[in-house]
């Protein structure tokens, strides 16, 4: 039986669910380190805070809400264990919880995923579920796994325990960083935004919650303005993460919580990775450089002021990187 | 007129002196973290902690031992300037320390160095000096860079304030990790290992000090044996940082104080390095890579055992990735 509030499309976590969560997924998940780097605040004339969640468990951020939800789970409903579709960090993220708990995952990945994602979610012990790489498909494999197993349905961000997960990440860079002025988060399918943006606003309304997608991928931005989830752009982008559209669910927290949604250019989001790399040492996904791109080309203006920047994750397929051709 | 300790070529730092260079240049370095990935230590069978000078300004340790040296200096010997040869990391961070002191430096450099690495010394404000690539044209660049301008020569390892500022790595290194049964330095000239070999066997005896180096430049170990500065190999390594024999100054500390020097193939160190980077997400240089190939090469034993491995630096030519052919 699915718990009445995850059943709810349009539920959203308050602080109290966050803080909930935080104490729920503490085992399983670092508190992550906030880097500074006085280069990069001379590019952008602000001073930035970087919450390194390509540092987390699984290698973003998506550890936090999967877990959350693996581990909210009733024992009568975890027996049969969980289900996502995700190619990408979620997929990972669901596995590992999961085997943190116990309890089998299945995931539905297209047929045409990397090898490199298929390997990151096998060797947590998770069953791949192969599909076509169509939405309609991708659907009705995750259906057909929760008819055959009974087992539950773990969204990717459309779910109520995912987004309290993902908001403890700001309530971790708030302890950490304090007297912030603004915080940004990337957004894809929002869930990262939305817990972001909750948090934060519940716990200092006086702080800004910035967005940051690719421009070619600007569907929040004009989901923001029209407060109708849009569709995605044909034309795609070198930020994988990101290529999703938001829910209902997350364009309501988005739209009562946040200030603006800042784009960044292809070549911008690459500029923005290398110098991650070069001068801050840590390895970051394209989706990850994305708010410090958005910056860097002043689509978000954060001049003079403290600003956290939310490094969403650090899975790059190291035999090819964007900057070589 | 040279410190008369400076001046004594076999002199070296005791504990006071780390601790009294530490004070000196806390506000000029940053207290790195330390990481710890369960995915490595699986590797070796121990658990590691690495202790992340890559995030160190610079890019590397170097910044700490030219720190301690240009900030030692009286006033007088001060106001001409610094000078050094190194066309790598340490050539940087004297650039760096010079600059956060207010002084001309000067970096003998042979012509040969790549772009990236004069750029590095360059945007530090320093002046290059450029020689021919041999050791010989090299000391004659230096002495007559300090005959025409008085600046005052900081070796990259042979001097008793460089060693001081490097060993001030192992003594964060102790207290942020406690209980370790053994540190691993790379070693190349030997300033790093010196230092961390005294620093700790100062302060706990108990610990076991390894050096790690490629097996291609095998010169420490061998040296290590003979109790003579050995000369080395022909061969060459992509360990670009430990491209050097020790003196009579680092071999005497590391004699005394070191329990075993273990060593890495050339394709161990690709390997680890490239999984430092997948798996803990921060981006070393091959040297740093060194200590931790010379574990899964298991040239040091160190199964079931507490370790602090220290990861050098992160300064890496980002165009082309050593696993790339």
């Amino acid at each position: 039986m699915p718990d009445p509030e995850v059943a709810d499309e349009l539920a959203l976590p308050d602080l109290g669910a966050m803080r909930a969560a935080q104490a729920r997924i503490a085992p399983h998940v670092h508190r992550t380190p906030v880097f500074s780097c006085h280069a990069l605040d001379a590019e952008v004339g602000a001073e930035l805070f970087f919450k390194a969640e390509n540092l987390q468990r699984t290698g973003a951020f998506k550890a936090r809400g999967a877990s959350n939800a693996v581990f909210s789970l009733s024992e009568g409903d975890a027996r049969q264990g969980v289900v996502t579709h995700s190619s990408g960090n979620h997929g990972a993220a669901v596995a590992y919880a999961a085997a943190r708990r116990g309890i089998p995952a299945f995931v539905v990945m297209p047929e045409t995923a990397p090898r490199v994602k298929q390997e990151n979610v096998r060797r947590r012990g998770a069953t791949i579920r192969f599909c076509a790489p169509t939405i309609e498909a991708r659907d009705a494999a995750c259906a057909a796994v929760q008819r055959e197993t009974g087992a539950m349905l773990v969204h990717p961000f459309d779910d109520v325990r995912v987004i309290a997960g993902q908001g403890t990440v700001a309530l971790e860079l708030l302890e950490q960083s304090p007297g912030l002025d603004a915080i940004i988060a990337p957004v894809g399918g929002g869930g990262l935004l939305s817990g972001t943006s909750i948090a934060v606003k519940s716990s200092a309304a006086v702080i800004r919650v910035f967005g940051a997608e690719p421009a070619n991928a600007d569907d929040a931005a004009r989901s923001f303005r029209s407060g109708r989830v849009e569709a995605l752009p044909a034309a795609t982008t070198i930020a994988d993460g990101l290529r999703t559209t938001l829910s209902r669910r997350t364009l309501a927290a988005i739209r009562a919580n946040v200030d603006a949604i800042g784009t960044a250019s292809e070549a911008g989001i690459v500029r923005a990775m290398r110098m991650i790399w070069e001068r801050m040492k840590i390895i970051v996904e394209p989706s990850a450089a994305v708010p410090f791109a958005s910056l860097l080309e002043a689509t978000l203006d954060v001049r003079g002021m403290r600003v956290g920047i939310i490094v969403s994750g650090g899975n790059v397929d190291l035999d090819r990187l964007p900057w070589q051709t």
